[in-house]
């Protein structure tokens, strides 16, 4: 056997279409408390039942005047009621006020609030105040429906729910939520050289031995973007092993997750099990850190009591821990968002670039599109953590975010370039 | 009793350095599963036991080399050992070279790899390749300890961990991770007009009375801050039961926080009962949303078992859902992230804001300075959200960030505006 051609790279853009459109949505939605929705994804649009304020109510506290009666600075009004928030007044008397708080309703009658650092009391008593500016018609007031209109689509199917998505729910009476169900995730690692921490201590490592660092990252990479996990640890050694493995995780699973055993000449077992049990395609994506990345797919057995119907689909990310951590938050993440059923395109695409200033230079450049580790520093520029390797996570923890460099592209001091911070992806 | 004087209005950089001084860290650390640490901070330096990586290493599959021996294209090497990842060779014969995959280490001797697509294999049998380019000492070839030397300092004490920061830990062995305890807060709502959502239907509701949705943000909020809440409901209307309510919360808590009740006129039990126990400062932010805000204290009764020395927090939120949704993200975090120990000035200061180009209008400058909801559009510029009410969070769900707009300031289309990122407020 000769050594396999150089396979033409893949963009990372083809890269991403390709893996969007394998996503198709997973089946099954669930109904949960909207107080554990958070992160999400609704299953249906949320049509509000009610608007929102209810009422025309007082956006002040102070006092709700007809302004009619308040035609020139330095009127005296008698306070013929007092509405807290929560109680609905009666119709305000002409030639009087009313003692208003913030959110109460606005009665009957009356069509502005003057705030309470307008008006001075008059004796001690409440019974009276002097309005010391004129109001215009409506103001401090929230008019009934400014808000939310009723029947109206307030979160729509597809919306990924963060805590403010939740506020909003509540706010239209809602406890509980209709959402799509978390895609099950099964996840593997691969490698001889993996060593589990705490097994083995660093002073009794065997040469060539490393710590199992990726598994760490991706369950909880997996658990933020919605999924329920089952880590099943490191790929046995042995054929018929792998591949029963793959079978059992396959019936029970929508994606099978490893990292490492995806370069072209690596050595293991996943990739001729894969292969047999489905089909799998080695990409070679033309980005740094990331360039090994394999999509494929293991069939299901139909007679297997519990498992789900048609393929589960297999994801292998490169085994350096910071090509895999990219490659997750570039092209795993908005996948797992799609099997949930996120259909806004700019949530699936990469988050916004914003221009910024390079503080330091990349004088060589590189044949790939990269993804440089980098922080914005208090001058408004971005600084370059000096080591680059994908061997280790320092650069990615240091980081806030990464500098987009089109391949064949050096960078100057002074240079703008495109930044995408690590927490639009991770959001 | 005449209506308060205007106070003169607190800049909200005074009133995040107030907050700041009054955060001491908490007493206590734990230690967690690595697995489980994501959003937890350390509570001590990690040093590294070992050095990564442990070896020299191959950074490409491919063949290692002594470079003497390849001083011209088209050289034909032997290959006299086979090395896996995981496993160590024996050193290299002179003359010969070694099949080697990425991450096994180098043989003594080898002083570079020649990446596989550089070769040819002689026949069909893998004894011998050519090597079809020269390659320099040191190529493909990651040097022990290059990316982190034994005894250093790999993620210190105060950092807040992320994903990549649990990899980063395990790379080093680490199994378990020394971390700040959990700050315990208590959640009270205030307000008559509140209903919980699931209790009454919205063709039920009352004229006046809304929804809870602050309480939903609120407490997702603060498990994504790592706090451990106890949501108490709705504080009792009667004074001793608010008494009584407020102080077992602070026996057994670290934060009291409440939203609304916190304006100037606001009727209701709980200032005049945080006074009495404690002490209370109502402060008037000059930001917009979100003026109303108090800081305070609740003694603690040492006589209680298992209460906490020293005084409980007080903090009370505006109870408008932008306004008390916007101060916990610029005040209540960073509140939280101090009492859990995070020292880095950067992470206690507002985000960095990104020079922006406004695709908007405000054409009406504000007294206060204003947190306007703004998304960035495919144009990379940033659109307003039309409808900027602090009453629902219509906008808030819908932004992608805050355009921090200083008081007295009108924005024109095309002027350049300050954009905060959300994803990093919720980082």
């Amino acid at each position: 056997m000769n050594a396999p051609a150089r396979a033409p790279l893949m963009a990372l853009d083809q890269a991403l279409a390709a893996l969007l459109e394998r996503a198709t949505p997973l089946a099954g939605t669930e109904t949960v408390p909207t107080f554990d929705a958070a992160a999400r994804v609704l299953a249906q649009d949320l049509v509000s039942a009610l608007q929102v304020p209810p009422n025309d109510n007082a956006s002040m506290d102070g006092y709700a005047v007809r302004t009619a009666d308040v035609t020139a600075a330095g009127a005296v009004l008698p306070v013929s009621q007092r509405i807290p928030a929560g109680h609905a007044g009666e119709p305000l008397k002409p030639g009087t006020c009313a003692r208003i708080f913030t959110g109460a309703p606005l009665p009957a009658g009356a069509d502005a609030v003057v705030m309470q650092e307008d008006t001075r009391e008059v004796g001690g008593d409440l019974h009276a105040v002097h309005i010391d500016a004129v109001p215009a018609p409506g103001q401090w007031v929230r008019r009934a429906g400014e808000d939310v209109t009723r029947g109206a689509v307030v979160l729509a199917r597809g919306q990924r729910l963060d805590e403010a998505a939740l506020g909003l729910a509540a706010s239209l009476g809602l406890a509980q939520l209709p959402v799509a169900r978390r895609p099950r995730v099964a996840l593997f690692s691969t490698g001889d050289e993996l060593v589990m921490p705490g097994e083995v201590p660093p002073e009794a490592m065997k040469p060539g031995a490393i710590y199992n660092s990726n598994r760490f990252f991706l369950r909880a990479l997996l658990q933020r973007f919605g999924c329920e996990v089952s880590d099943l640890g490191i790929v046995p050694d042995r054929r018929e092993a792998t591949l029963a493995a793959l079978k059992t995780a396959a019936d029970h699973h929508d994606l099978i997750l490893t990292s490492g055993g995806v370069s072209v000449g690596e050595e293991d077992h996943i990739k001729p099990a894969v292969q047999q049990l489905g089909g799998l395609d080695l990409w070679q994506i033309a980005m740094k850190p990331g360039k090994p990345f394999a999509y494929g797919h293991v069939r299901r057995d139909p007679g297997v009591p519990g498992a789900a119907p048609g393929d589960c689909h297999f994801i292998g990310l490169p085994g350096n821990p910071v090509s895999s951590y990219v490659t997750f938050l570039l092209l795993v993440r908005p996948f797992l968002l799609k099997l949930q059923g996120v259909s806004d395109p700019a949530a699936l695409r990469l988050p916004p670039a914003m221009a910024l200033r390079a503080d330091f230079a990349v004088p060589r450049a590189d044949k790939r599109r990269e993804f440089l580790r980098v922080r914005r520093n208090a001058q408004g520029g971005l600084d370059l953590f000096p080591n680059q390797s994908s061997g280790v996570l320092t650069s990615t923890v240091w980081a806030d975010g990464l500098v987009d460099n089109p391949a064949g592209t050096t960078i100057a001091p002074g240079d703008t370039v495109s930044f995408i911070a690590l927490s639009d992806l991770l959001a």
